[in-house]
C-alpha cells in the first residue's frame, strides 16, 4: 500500500457552501497514483466543516445556507460562548453537524464519487479567511 | 496491508431508516479476510444517506424518520430548489446531517460493532430506488 | 504501512460534551510511530458520540449541550421508543447527527490537529457509564 499526505490551503471563500472537488482534484495529483484506496479530507479548523452533497444547481448550496441558520441560528438567549461574535457560537456548532472531515473511495486513480456528488467546503463564519486542509490518499499504486 | 474494494446495489427501500448490517456481511465476505482494520461504507448518492445506531428495537428507526422530517422539514419558505418535489431539498439536507459513509473497525475478520450497533440506510426520496454503496475493507491479512 | 489497534474504556463522564485528546494521546502510545497516517477513533455505543471541536473555552462545551437538547429535545410526542427513560431516543439521534467516529490525520508521529481543535466525548445519557473506544491508527512507520 502506498500513502501520500498533503497540507493545502483554500482561498478565503464567502458565508456560505462550496464546491471545492476540482480544487482538490487539481492540488492533489498523487491521487491519480492510487488505483483502489481512499482519499480522507480533514479541516483544521472548528468554524468551517466539509460534506459531499450535490454537484450541480447552486440553489442547493443557497438552501443549505438558509437551513443552517434557522436549525442553528445566531443570538439564543443560552449561549454563553459571545466573545467572537454572534456567528461564532453557530459556526462550531454547524461544524460538528456536517463535521470535520469526509473520506471517498479512490478507484483507478479517480475519486469514485456519484454522478451528483461533490465535495463541500462549508464556511460558517461572516469574515472570509483562508483554511487549510489535510489530504490523505492511500491505496494500492497504479 | 490489505485492501478489498467492491461495489454492491441495495435492494430499494422505502422512505426511513433502515438496518442493512447483515446484507453488508453477506456481500463483502472479503472483510472476514481482514485480522486488524477498517471498513469504509460509501453511499454514492446525494439524497439518501449511512449512519450507525440502535439494531434492536424497530421504533427507534421510526422516531428516526419523525425527528428528522421536524428538524428538516419540507416545503419551507425558503427553499428555491423546489424542482424536483418537496421531499428533494430535506433530502440533500438530511444527507449531509447523517453523512455520506461510516467507517468501521474490523477486529478477527468480524465487524467491531457494539451489541446495540447497526449500520443504517437513511432513504430520504419518497420513492424508492436503489442505491450504490462502494464497500473499502484494509489491514492486515488473517 | 502498519497498523495498530486498541480498544479502551473511558471512565464515566457526565451528560455533555468532554475534551478527551489527552485521554487519546496516552491511551495509545503506538500513534507516535507513525509518520504519516491517519488515527480512526470509534465508540462502540448508540447513545454517546464523537466529534472535534473547540479545545480551550468550557462555555462552547456548555452551549453545545444547551443547543443539542434544542434541536433534539425530549418528550416529542412523536418518540414511539420511551421504554428507557426521557434521555434515550434524544441520546439516540444525537448520536448520529454528530456521528460514530473520526479520522485524524497523523503526521510525523503526532495528531495533525488544528491549533483550536481537540476531540469530544459527547455524553447523551444522564447516568454517567464507562464507554468503549477502539482506536486504530496505520500508516508509514517512523
Amino acid at each position: 500500500m502506498n500513502i501520500f499526505q498533503k497540507t493545502i490551503s483554500l482561498p478565503p471563500f464567502g458565508r456560505g457552501f462550496h464546491l471545492i472537488t476540482s480544487i482538490i482534484q487539481r492540488e492533489f495529483p498523487e491521487l491519480r497514483n492510487i488505483r483502489v484506496g481512499l482519499l480522507h479530507i480533514f479541516i483544521k479548523h472548528t468554524s468551517a466543516s466539509l460534506t459531499i452533497n450535490e454537484n450541480a444547481d447552486p440553489t442547493v448550496r443557497r438552501d443549505f445556507e438558509s437551513h443552517f441558520n434557522k436549525m442553528i441560528p445566531a443570538n439564543m438567549p443560552y449561549y454563553q460562548h459571545n466573545d467572537e461574535g454572534p456567528d461564532d457560537m453557530p459556526a462550531h456548532l454547524k461544524s460538528s453537524v456536517l463535521g470535520s472531515s469526509v473520506t471517498i473511495p479512490i478507484t483507478d486513480g479517480r475519486l469514485n464519487l456519484g454522478t451528483w456528488q461533490g465535495i463541500y467546503l462549508c464556511e460558517h463564519r461572516d469574515h472570509p479567511t483562508s483554511r487549510k486542509l489535510v489530504l490523505t490518499a492511500y491505496g494500492l499504486p497504479k
